[in-house]
Protein backbone atom coordinates (compact mmCIF):
# COMPACT_ATOMS: atom_id res chain seq x y z
CA UNK A 1 0.00 0.00 0.00
CA UNK A 2 0.75 3.40 -0.69
CA UNK A 3 2.12 5.74 2.95
CA UNK A 4 3.34 9.27 3.24
CA UNK A 5 6.04 9.55 5.16
CA UNK A 6 7.66 12.13 6.67
CA UNK A 7 11.21 13.38 8.12
CA UNK A 8 12.87 16.67 8.77
CA UNK A 9 10.01 18.45 7.42
CA UNK A 10 9.89 16.75 3.92
CA UNK A 11 7.10 14.28 2.98
CA UNK A 12 7.12 11.83 0.40
CA UNK A 13 4.97 8.77 -1.05
CA UNK A 14 6.31 5.54 -0.68
CA UNK A 15 5.30 1.68 -0.69
CA UNK A 16 5.02 -0.26 1.45
CA UNK A 17 4.08 -3.24 3.56
CA UNK A 18 1.91 -4.38 6.42
CA UNK A 19 1.37 -7.17 8.36
CA UNK A 20 -1.47 -8.31 7.79
CA UNK A 21 -3.54 -9.65 10.88
CA UNK A 22 -6.77 -11.72 10.37
CA UNK A 23 -8.89 -13.46 12.81
CA UNK A 24 -9.21 -17.40 12.37
CA UNK A 25 -11.88 -19.52 14.61
CA UNK A 26 -10.89 -22.51 15.77
CA UNK A 27 -13.46 -25.31 15.74
CA UNK A 28 -13.29 -28.97 17.87
CA UNK A 29 -15.96 -31.29 17.27
CA UNK A 30 -17.83 -28.59 15.73
CA UNK A 31 -17.91 -25.96 18.42
CA UNK A 32 -16.06 -22.90 18.15
CA UNK A 33 -13.65 -23.02 21.16
CA UNK A 34 -11.62 -19.67 20.13
CA UNK A 35 -11.06 -16.73 17.65
CA UNK A 36 -7.76 -15.04 17.64
CA UNK A 37 -6.46 -12.51 15.77
CA UNK A 38 -3.25 -14.26 13.84
CA UNK A 39 -0.83 -12.90 10.90
CA UNK A 40 -2.42 -15.16 8.04
CA UNK A 41 0.02 -17.20 6.13
CA UNK A 42 0.37 -20.38 4.55
CA UNK A 43 -2.14 -23.15 6.29
CA UNK A 44 0.47 -25.18 7.55
CA UNK A 45 1.01 -22.31 9.87
CA UNK A 46 -2.86 -22.18 10.81
CA UNK A 47 -2.65 -25.55 11.79
CA UNK A 48 0.49 -25.53 14.02
CA UNK A 49 -1.40 -22.77 16.04
CA UNK A 50 -4.16 -24.77 15.94
CA UNK A 51 -2.51 -27.43 17.43
CA UNK A 52 -0.03 -25.44 19.46
CA UNK A 53 -3.30 -23.57 21.04
CA UNK A 54 -4.77 -27.11 21.99
CA UNK A 55 -1.98 -28.19 23.94
CA UNK A 56 -1.37 -25.61 25.47
CA UNK A 57 -5.03 -25.66 26.67
CA UNK A 58 -4.63 -28.91 27.53
CA UNK A 59 -7.39 -30.37 25.24
CA UNK A 60 -4.08 -33.12 23.44
CA UNK A 61 -1.30 -34.38 24.58
CA UNK A 62 0.34 -35.05 21.31
CA UNK A 63 -0.10 -35.91 17.59
CA UNK A 64 -2.06 -39.19 17.96
CA UNK A 65 -4.53 -37.35 19.54
CA UNK A 66 -5.09 -35.03 16.41
CA UNK A 67 -6.81 -37.34 13.08
CA UNK A 68 -6.48 -34.18 10.77
CA UNK A 69 -6.40 -30.65 10.82
CA UNK A 70 -8.80 -28.92 8.30
CA UNK A 71 -9.13 -25.65 7.16
CA UNK A 72 -13.02 -24.92 6.21
CA UNK A 73 -13.33 -23.47 2.77
CA UNK A 74 -12.72 -20.03 2.99
CA UNK A 75 -15.97 -17.62 3.58
CA UNK A 76 -14.13 -14.39 1.66
CA UNK A 77 -11.01 -13.13 4.28
CA UNK A 78 -12.45 -15.08 7.44
CA UNK A 79 -10.75 -18.50 7.87
CA UNK A 80 -12.18 -21.44 10.06
CA UNK A 81 -10.08 -24.27 11.10
CA UNK A 82 -11.67 -27.72 12.04
CA UNK A 83 -9.64 -29.93 14.58
CA UNK A 84 -10.71 -33.45 13.93
CA UNK A 85 -9.37 -35.19 17.33
CA UNK A 86 -9.55 -38.63 17.75
CA UNK A 87 -12.72 -40.16 19.30
CA UNK A 88 -11.40 -41.39 22.62
CA UNK A 89 -9.98 -38.58 23.33
CA UNK A 90 -12.26 -36.30 26.15
CA UNK A 91 -12.69 -32.88 25.73
CA UNK A 92 -14.54 -30.70 28.43
CA UNK A 93 -14.92 -27.32 26.90
CA UNK A 94 -15.87 -25.62 30.86
CA UNK A 95 -12.08 -26.46 30.98
CA UNK A 96 -10.89 -23.83 29.15
CA UNK A 97 -9.08 -20.98 30.50
CA UNK A 98 -7.98 -19.00 27.53
CA UNK A 99 -9.66 -15.97 26.50
CA UNK A 100 -12.19 -16.27 23.69
CA UNK A 101 -14.57 -14.23 21.78
CA UNK A 102 -17.90 -14.06 24.36
CA UNK A 103 -20.16 -13.39 21.36
CA UNK A 104 -21.08 -15.89 19.17
CA UNK A 105 -22.00 -13.14 16.44
CA UNK A 106 -18.46 -11.36 16.17
CA UNK A 107 -17.71 -11.67 12.48
CA UNK A 108 -15.34 -13.83 11.21
CA UNK A 109 -13.75 -12.34 8.66
CA UNK A 110 -12.08 -8.70 9.27
CA UNK A 111 -15.16 -6.61 6.86
CA UNK A 112 -17.47 -8.29 8.97
CA UNK A 113 -15.87 -7.54 12.68
CA UNK A 114 -14.92 -4.07 11.50
CA UNK A 115 -18.73 -3.60 10.12
CA UNK A 116 -19.78 -4.65 12.99
CA UNK A 117 -18.00 -2.86 15.13
CA UNK A 118 -18.78 0.47 12.60
CA UNK A 119 -22.55 0.00 13.20
CA UNK A 120 -21.86 0.64 16.96
CA UNK A 121 -19.57 3.30 16.29
CA UNK A 122 -20.07 5.33 13.42
CA UNK A 123 -17.00 6.32 11.31
CA UNK A 124 -15.97 9.78 12.12
CA UNK A 125 -16.80 12.85 10.08
CA UNK A 126 -14.29 13.75 7.64
CA UNK A 127 -15.08 17.46 7.84
CA UNK A 128 -14.73 17.95 11.58
CA UNK A 129 -10.81 17.88 12.34
CA UNK A 130 -8.54 17.86 14.28
CA UNK A 131 -5.51 18.97 12.94
CA UNK A 132 -1.49 18.60 14.29
CA UNK A 133 1.44 19.98 12.69
CA UNK A 134 3.91 17.06 12.19
CA UNK A 135 6.70 18.09 13.46
CA UNK A 136 4.54 18.76 17.05
CA UNK A 137 3.56 15.40 16.56
CA UNK A 138 7.55 13.85 15.90
CA UNK A 139 7.98 15.58 19.49
CA UNK A 140 5.49 13.16 21.57
CA UNK A 141 7.61 9.73 21.62
CA UNK A 142 10.15 11.50 23.18
CA UNK A 143 7.24 13.28 26.12
CA UNK A 144 6.00 10.35 26.79
CA UNK A 145 9.20 8.77 27.26
CA UNK A 146 10.57 11.57 29.74
CA UNK A 147 7.48 11.03 31.83
CA UNK A 148 7.95 7.37 31.67
CA UNK A 149 11.25 7.66 32.93
CA UNK A 150 10.20 9.42 36.09
CA UNK A 151 8.09 6.21 36.92
CA UNK A 152 9.13 3.27 35.49
CA UNK A 153 11.72 1.23 36.92
CA UNK A 154 11.29 -2.52 35.28
CA UNK A 155 11.61 -1.99 31.40
CA UNK A 156 8.39 -4.57 30.81
CA UNK A 157 5.54 -2.16 30.17
CA UNK A 158 3.35 -1.10 27.35
CA UNK A 159 2.33 3.00 27.53
CA UNK A 160 -0.25 4.87 26.20
CA UNK A 161 -0.83 8.68 26.43
CA UNK A 162 -3.16 11.20 25.63
CA UNK A 163 -2.29 14.71 24.39
CA UNK A 164 -4.18 17.49 22.34
CA UNK A 165 -3.21 18.79 19.16
CA UNK A 166 -0.84 21.18 20.35
CA UNK A 167 1.54 18.10 22.04
CA UNK A 168 0.72 18.96 25.70
CA UNK A 169 0.27 15.95 27.37
CA UNK A 170 -3.04 14.96 29.32
CA UNK A 171 -2.36 11.56 30.66
CA UNK A 172 -0.08 8.56 30.64
CA UNK A 173 -0.62 5.39 32.06
CA UNK A 174 1.27 1.84 31.51
CA UNK A 175 0.15 -1.73 32.16
CA UNK A 176 2.20 -5.06 30.96
CA UNK A 177 -0.69 -5.03 28.33
CA UNK A 178 -1.25 -2.55 25.57
CA UNK A 179 -4.68 -2.81 25.39
CA UNK A 180 -5.14 -2.26 29.10
CA UNK A 181 -3.20 0.87 28.85
CA UNK A 182 -5.29 2.24 26.44
CA UNK A 183 -8.41 1.16 28.65
CA UNK A 184 -6.98 3.20 31.45
CA UNK A 185 -6.24 6.42 29.18
CA UNK A 186 -9.81 6.01 28.20
CA UNK A 187 -11.20 5.51 31.27
CA UNK A 188 -9.77 8.43 32.56
CA UNK A 189 -10.96 10.60 30.12
CA UNK A 190 -14.51 9.21 30.45
CA UNK A 191 -14.39 9.74 34.01
CA UNK A 192 -12.71 13.14 34.21
CA UNK A 193 -15.80 14.00 31.35
CA UNK A 194 -13.86 14.62 28.23
CA UNK A 195 -15.73 13.01 25.98
CA UNK A 196 -15.49 13.33 22.80
CA UNK A 197 -11.96 12.97 22.36
CA UNK A 198 -12.36 15.02 19.43
CA UNK A 199 -9.27 17.36 19.54
CA UNK A 200 -7.08 14.52 20.94
CA UNK A 201 -4.31 11.80 19.72
CA UNK A 202 -3.59 8.64 21.19
CA UNK A 203 -0.38 7.26 21.24
CA UNK A 204 0.64 4.40 21.95
CA UNK A 205 4.30 2.46 22.83
CA UNK A 206 4.02 -0.25 20.82
CA UNK A 207 2.40 -1.60 17.48
CA UNK A 208 -1.21 -0.16 16.53
CA UNK A 209 -3.55 -3.10 15.89
CA UNK A 210 -7.17 -3.43 15.32
CA UNK A 211 -8.34 -3.40 18.48
CA UNK A 212 -6.55 0.25 19.47
CA UNK A 213 -8.17 1.77 16.45
CA UNK A 214 -11.02 0.20 17.51
CA UNK A 215 -11.07 1.70 20.82
CA UNK A 216 -10.01 4.83 20.10
CA UNK A 217 -13.32 5.08 18.03
CA UNK A 218 -15.14 4.47 20.57
CA UNK A 219 -13.86 7.67 22.39
CA UNK A 220 -14.31 9.49 19.47
CA UNK A 221 -10.08 9.95 18.80
CA UNK A 222 -9.37 11.39 15.42
CA UNK A 223 -5.72 10.53 15.48
CA UNK A 224 -3.63 7.38 16.77
CA UNK A 225 0.25 7.41 16.68
CA UNK A 226 2.12 3.85 17.22
CA UNK A 227 5.81 4.11 17.69
CA UNK A 228 5.70 0.69 16.17
CA UNK A 229 4.01 -0.85 13.03
CA UNK A 230 0.17 -1.05 12.29
CA UNK A 231 -1.38 -4.05 11.39
CA UNK A 232 -3.07 -4.27 7.85
CA UNK A 233 -6.43 -4.61 9.57
CA UNK A 234 -5.58 -1.51 12.10
CA UNK A 235 -4.96 0.64 8.39
CA UNK A 236 -8.39 -0.58 6.90
CA UNK A 237 -10.25 0.07 9.79
CA UNK A 238 -8.84 3.75 10.32
CA UNK A 239 -9.50 4.17 6.28
CA UNK A 240 -12.99 3.15 7.18
CA UNK A 241 -13.58 4.73 10.12
CA UNK A 242 -11.82 8.48 8.64
CA UNK A 243 -9.15 7.57 11.68
CA UNK A 244 -5.98 9.47 11.14
CA UNK A 245 -3.45 6.28 11.76
CA UNK A 246 0.54 7.31 12.17
CA UNK A 247 2.44 4.61 12.38
CA UNK A 248 6.60 3.98 12.87
CA UNK A 249 6.90 7.68 14.66
CA UNK A 250 10.10 7.35 15.95
CA UNK A 251 13.32 8.90 15.81
CA UNK A 252 11.81 12.10 14.09
CA UNK A 253 10.01 10.05 11.19
CA UNK A 254 6.69 9.29 11.00
CA UNK A 255 4.75 6.86 8.57
CA UNK A 256 0.80 8.20 7.45
CA UNK A 257 -1.11 5.18 7.03
CA UNK A 258 -4.25 7.19 6.43
CA UNK A 259 -6.65 10.63 7.27
CA UNK A 260 -3.17 12.64 6.10
CA UNK A 261 -5.24 15.89 5.92
CA UNK A 262 -5.33 16.00 9.80
CA UNK A 263 -0.96 16.29 9.41
CA UNK A 264 -0.15 19.55 8.59
CA UNK A 265 3.72 18.25 6.68
CA UNK B 1 13.73 -9.87 43.95
CA UNK B 2 17.63 -11.32 43.37
CA UNK B 3 18.66 -12.15 40.04
CA UNK B 4 21.74 -13.55 38.47
CA UNK B 5 22.78 -11.30 35.81
CA UNK B 6 25.61 -12.81 33.20
CA UNK B 7 27.41 -9.98 31.16
CA UNK B 8 30.90 -11.35 28.86
CA UNK B 9 31.40 -14.07 31.12
CA UNK B 10 30.70 -13.14 34.50
CA UNK B 11 27.76 -13.78 36.90
CA UNK B 12 26.84 -11.35 39.71
CA UNK B 13 23.74 -11.59 42.07
CA UNK B 14 21.62 -8.12 41.73
CA UNK B 15 18.36 -6.94 43.42
CA UNK B 16 15.74 -6.32 40.55
CA UNK B 17 12.35 -4.91 40.18
CA UNK B 18 10.22 -6.66 37.89
CA UNK B 19 6.22 -5.31 36.54
CA UNK B 20 3.96 -6.77 38.74
CA UNK B 21 1.00 -8.57 36.75
CA UNK B 22 -2.14 -10.00 38.67
CA UNK B 23 -5.42 -10.52 36.94
CA UNK B 24 -8.45 -8.18 37.56
CA UNK B 25 -12.12 -8.98 37.24
CA UNK B 26 -14.62 -6.72 36.10
CA UNK B 27 -18.55 -7.21 37.13
CA UNK B 28 -21.32 -5.28 36.02
CA UNK B 29 -24.60 -6.05 37.43
CA UNK B 30 -23.26 -8.79 39.38
CA UNK B 31 -21.83 -10.64 36.64
CA UNK B 32 -17.92 -10.90 35.47
CA UNK B 33 -17.54 -10.01 32.02
CA UNK B 34 -13.85 -10.03 31.84
CA UNK B 35 -10.86 -11.62 33.37
CA UNK B 36 -7.82 -9.23 31.95
CA UNK B 37 -3.84 -9.69 33.40
CA UNK B 38 -2.82 -6.07 34.30
CA UNK B 39 -0.39 -4.18 35.86
CA UNK B 40 -1.73 -3.73 39.53
CA UNK B 41 -1.40 -0.09 41.27
CA UNK B 42 -3.42 2.33 42.62
CA UNK B 43 -7.34 1.86 42.79
CA UNK B 44 -7.79 4.59 40.79
CA UNK B 45 -6.28 2.98 37.88
CA UNK B 46 -8.68 0.08 38.02
CA UNK B 47 -11.92 2.15 37.94
CA UNK B 48 -9.85 3.54 34.83
CA UNK B 49 -9.49 0.36 32.98
CA UNK B 50 -12.90 -0.74 33.51
CA UNK B 51 -14.45 2.30 32.41
CA UNK B 52 -12.59 1.85 29.48
CA UNK B 53 -13.16 -1.42 28.96
CA UNK B 54 -17.04 -0.51 29.30
CA UNK B 55 -16.82 2.60 27.12
CA UNK B 56 -14.63 0.63 24.50
CA UNK B 57 -17.12 -2.35 24.75
CA UNK B 58 -20.30 0.33 23.85
CA UNK B 59 -21.46 -0.50 27.22
CA UNK B 60 -21.43 2.97 28.58
CA UNK B 61 -21.21 5.95 26.19
CA UNK B 62 -20.08 8.73 28.77
CA UNK B 63 -19.49 9.32 33.20
CA UNK B 64 -23.08 10.17 33.51
CA UNK B 65 -24.00 6.45 33.02
CA UNK B 66 -21.83 5.43 35.57
CA UNK B 67 -23.19 5.43 39.14
CA UNK B 68 -19.82 4.38 41.39
CA UNK B 69 -16.86 1.96 40.54
CA UNK B 70 -15.77 0.31 43.61
CA UNK B 71 -13.27 -2.39 44.47
CA UNK B 72 -14.58 -5.31 46.29
CA UNK B 73 -12.57 -6.34 49.50
CA UNK B 74 -9.73 -7.92 48.35
CA UNK B 75 -9.52 -11.93 48.91
CA UNK B 76 -5.71 -12.46 48.96
CA UNK B 77 -3.89 -11.39 45.74
CA UNK B 78 -7.27 -11.17 43.60
CA UNK B 79 -8.75 -7.84 42.42
CA UNK B 80 -12.18 -7.81 41.78
CA UNK B 81 -14.18 -4.75 40.75
CA UNK B 82 -17.81 -4.13 40.65
CA UNK B 83 -18.64 -1.66 38.26
CA UNK B 84 -22.29 0.02 39.38
CA UNK B 85 -24.65 1.82 36.23
CA UNK B 86 -27.39 3.55 36.20
CA UNK B 87 -30.40 1.92 36.27
CA UNK B 88 -31.67 3.16 32.84
CA UNK B 89 -28.37 2.72 31.24
CA UNK B 90 -29.20 -1.22 28.80
CA UNK B 91 -26.46 -3.45 29.06
CA UNK B 92 -26.75 -6.44 26.33
CA UNK B 93 -23.80 -9.03 27.32
CA UNK B 94 -24.50 -11.23 23.84
CA UNK B 95 -22.82 -7.89 22.44
CA UNK B 96 -19.66 -7.97 23.99
CA UNK B 97 -17.35 -9.09 21.58
CA UNK B 98 -13.88 -8.88 23.65
CA UNK B 99 -12.20 -11.65 24.89
CA UNK B 100 -13.45 -13.26 28.27
CA UNK B 101 -12.76 -16.07 30.26
CA UNK B 102 -14.61 -18.67 29.26
CA UNK B 103 -14.22 -20.39 31.97
CA UNK B 104 -15.97 -19.08 35.19
CA UNK B 105 -13.72 -21.39 37.57
CA UNK B 106 -10.53 -19.63 36.77
CA UNK B 107 -8.53 -18.45 39.34
CA UNK B 108 -8.85 -14.87 40.09
CA UNK B 109 -5.56 -14.29 42.12
CA UNK B 110 -2.62 -15.13 40.53
CA UNK B 111 -2.26 -17.63 43.02
CA UNK B 112 -4.53 -19.73 42.33
CA UNK B 113 -4.42 -18.93 38.52
CA UNK B 114 -1.01 -20.94 39.23
CA UNK B 115 -2.41 -23.72 41.40
CA UNK B 116 -4.75 -24.62 38.33
CA UNK B 117 -2.50 -24.72 35.86
CA UNK B 118 -0.06 -26.62 37.80
CA UNK B 119 -2.74 -29.24 38.75
CA UNK B 120 -2.82 -29.56 34.92
CA UNK B 121 0.64 -29.58 34.16
CA UNK B 122 2.99 -30.69 36.93
CA UNK B 123 5.86 -29.07 37.68
CA UNK B 124 9.58 -29.89 35.90
CA UNK B 125 11.54 -32.68 38.31
CA UNK B 126 14.59 -30.50 38.79
CA UNK B 127 16.65 -33.41 38.77
CA UNK B 128 15.91 -33.59 35.19
CA UNK B 129 17.71 -31.08 33.64
CA UNK B 130 18.54 -29.37 30.41
CA UNK B 131 21.43 -27.85 30.30
CA UNK B 132 22.94 -24.66 27.81
CA UNK B 133 25.66 -22.73 28.63
CA UNK B 134 25.87 -19.00 28.79
CA UNK B 135 27.32 -17.96 25.83
CA UNK B 136 24.91 -19.88 23.69
CA UNK B 137 22.07 -18.79 25.17
CA UNK B 138 23.28 -15.12 24.83
CA UNK B 139 23.99 -15.96 20.83
CA UNK B 140 20.04 -16.89 20.37
CA UNK B 141 18.54 -13.72 19.64
CA UNK B 142 20.91 -13.03 16.36
CA UNK B 143 20.46 -15.86 15.44
CA UNK B 144 16.54 -15.73 15.73
CA UNK B 145 16.76 -12.36 14.36
CA UNK B 146 19.00 -13.02 11.33
CA UNK B 147 16.30 -15.79 10.22
CA UNK B 148 13.80 -13.38 10.43
CA UNK B 149 15.35 -10.75 8.30
CA UNK B 150 14.91 -13.02 5.91
CA UNK B 151 11.50 -13.44 5.65
CA UNK B 152 9.86 -10.26 7.51
CA UNK B 153 9.81 -6.70 5.97
CA UNK B 154 7.12 -5.06 7.93
CA UNK B 155 8.35 -4.83 10.97
CA UNK B 156 5.84 -5.53 12.90
CA UNK B 157 5.95 -9.12 14.24
CA UNK B 158 6.70 -11.03 17.40
CA UNK B 159 8.73 -13.71 17.02
CA UNK B 160 8.83 -17.27 19.14
CA UNK B 161 11.47 -19.93 18.12
CA UNK B 162 12.85 -23.59 19.25
CA UNK B 163 16.37 -24.04 20.01
CA UNK B 164 18.21 -27.65 21.19
CA UNK B 165 20.60 -26.87 24.28
CA UNK B 166 23.17 -26.73 21.60
CA UNK B 167 21.90 -23.74 20.11
CA UNK B 168 20.57 -24.74 16.83
CA UNK B 169 16.96 -23.23 15.75
CA UNK B 170 14.91 -25.62 15.44
CA UNK B 171 11.69 -23.92 14.07
CA UNK B 172 10.90 -20.09 13.94
CA UNK B 173 7.48 -18.67 13.76
CA UNK B 174 5.90 -15.20 13.80
CA UNK B 175 2.41 -13.90 14.40
CA UNK B 176 1.21 -10.30 15.45
CA UNK B 177 -0.14 -11.69 18.32
CA UNK B 178 2.93 -12.88 20.92
CA UNK B 179 1.19 -15.91 22.02
CA UNK B 180 0.19 -17.17 18.38
CA UNK B 181 3.79 -17.04 17.52
CA UNK B 182 4.63 -19.18 20.98
CA UNK B 183 1.50 -21.84 19.99
CA UNK B 184 2.33 -21.86 16.40
CA UNK B 185 5.86 -23.43 17.43
CA UNK B 186 4.66 -25.46 20.19
CA UNK B 187 1.70 -26.75 17.51
CA UNK B 188 5.21 -27.37 14.99
CA UNK B 189 6.59 -29.33 17.47
CA UNK B 190 3.66 -31.65 18.33
CA UNK B 191 2.55 -32.37 14.65
CA UNK B 192 6.67 -33.49 14.19
CA UNK B 193 6.14 -35.68 17.63
CA UNK B 194 9.10 -33.81 19.38
CA UNK B 195 6.94 -33.41 22.60
CA UNK B 196 8.18 -33.54 25.53
CA UNK B 197 10.54 -30.75 24.69
CA UNK B 198 12.50 -31.75 27.58
CA UNK B 199 15.89 -30.70 26.03
CA UNK B 200 14.71 -27.43 24.35
CA UNK B 201 15.08 -23.78 24.93
CA UNK B 202 12.10 -21.35 23.87
CA UNK B 203 13.02 -17.95 22.85
CA UNK B 204 10.58 -14.68 22.48
CA UNK B 205 10.75 -11.84 20.94
CA UNK B 206 9.43 -9.76 23.26
CA UNK B 207 8.28 -9.97 27.07
CA UNK B 208 7.75 -13.27 29.05
CA UNK B 209 4.48 -13.27 30.56
CA UNK B 210 2.70 -16.17 32.61
CA UNK B 211 0.95 -17.08 30.00
CA UNK B 212 4.25 -17.74 27.70
CA UNK B 213 5.32 -19.99 30.75
CA UNK B 214 2.26 -21.85 30.84
CA UNK B 215 2.22 -22.83 27.24
CA UNK B 216 6.03 -23.73 27.47
CA UNK B 217 5.10 -25.80 30.80
CA UNK B 218 2.46 -27.64 28.49
CA UNK B 219 5.22 -28.76 26.06
CA UNK B 220 7.67 -29.67 29.32
CA UNK B 221 10.24 -27.19 28.12
CA UNK B 222 12.74 -26.20 30.57
CA UNK B 223 14.18 -23.27 29.67
CA UNK B 224 12.16 -20.04 28.28
CA UNK B 225 14.04 -17.31 27.18
CA UNK B 226 12.93 -13.27 26.32
CA UNK B 227 14.26 -10.45 25.02
CA UNK B 228 12.61 -8.29 27.17
CA UNK B 229 11.64 -8.41 31.21
CA UNK B 230 9.72 -10.93 32.24
CA UNK B 231 6.74 -10.11 34.66
CA UNK B 232 6.05 -10.94 38.07
CA UNK B 233 3.97 -13.64 37.40
CA UNK B 234 5.72 -15.23 35.20
CA UNK B 235 8.63 -15.23 37.56
CA UNK B 236 6.25 -16.89 40.73
CA UNK B 237 4.98 -19.38 37.55
CA UNK B 238 8.47 -20.95 36.61
CA UNK B 239 9.93 -21.00 40.16
CA UNK B 240 6.82 -22.83 41.28
CA UNK B 241 7.19 -24.98 37.93
CA UNK B 242 10.86 -25.59 38.07
CA UNK B 243 11.46 -23.71 35.03
CA UNK B 244 14.44 -21.96 33.78
CA UNK B 245 13.56 -17.86 32.57
CA UNK B 246 16.16 -15.52 31.35
CA UNK B 247 15.13 -11.95 30.34
CA UNK B 248 16.74 -9.07 29.14
CA UNK B 249 18.63 -11.45 26.83
CA UNK B 250 20.43 -9.00 24.20
CA UNK B 251 23.82 -7.81 23.75
CA UNK B 252 25.77 -10.52 24.85
CA UNK B 253 23.54 -10.36 28.29
CA UNK B 254 20.64 -11.87 30.37
CA UNK B 255 19.21 -11.94 33.49
CA UNK B 256 18.59 -15.03 34.87
CA UNK B 257 15.05 -14.87 37.51
CA UNK B 258 14.54 -18.87 38.27
CA UNK B 259 15.88 -22.06 37.38
CA UNK B 260 19.62 -21.06 37.36
CA UNK B 261 20.59 -24.20 37.85
CA UNK B 262 20.16 -25.26 34.04
CA UNK B 263 22.53 -21.88 33.08
CA UNK B 264 26.11 -22.70 33.10
CA UNK B 265 27.90 -19.40 33.42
Amino acid sequence: MKVTKWENGAAREEEDELAAEEPLEIRVRGRAISVTMRTPGNDGDDAELAAGFLLTEGMIRSSADVRKIALCPRNEMGNVIDVLLEPEVVVDFDKLTRHVFASSSCGLCGKATIESIQARYPALEAARQAMVDAPTLAALPAIMRATQEQFARTGGLHAAALFDCGGKMLVLREDVGRHNAVDKVLGHALLNDWLPLERHILLVSGRASFEIMQKALAARLPIVAAVSAPSSLAVQFAEESNQTLVGFLRQGRMNVYSGRGRVRM
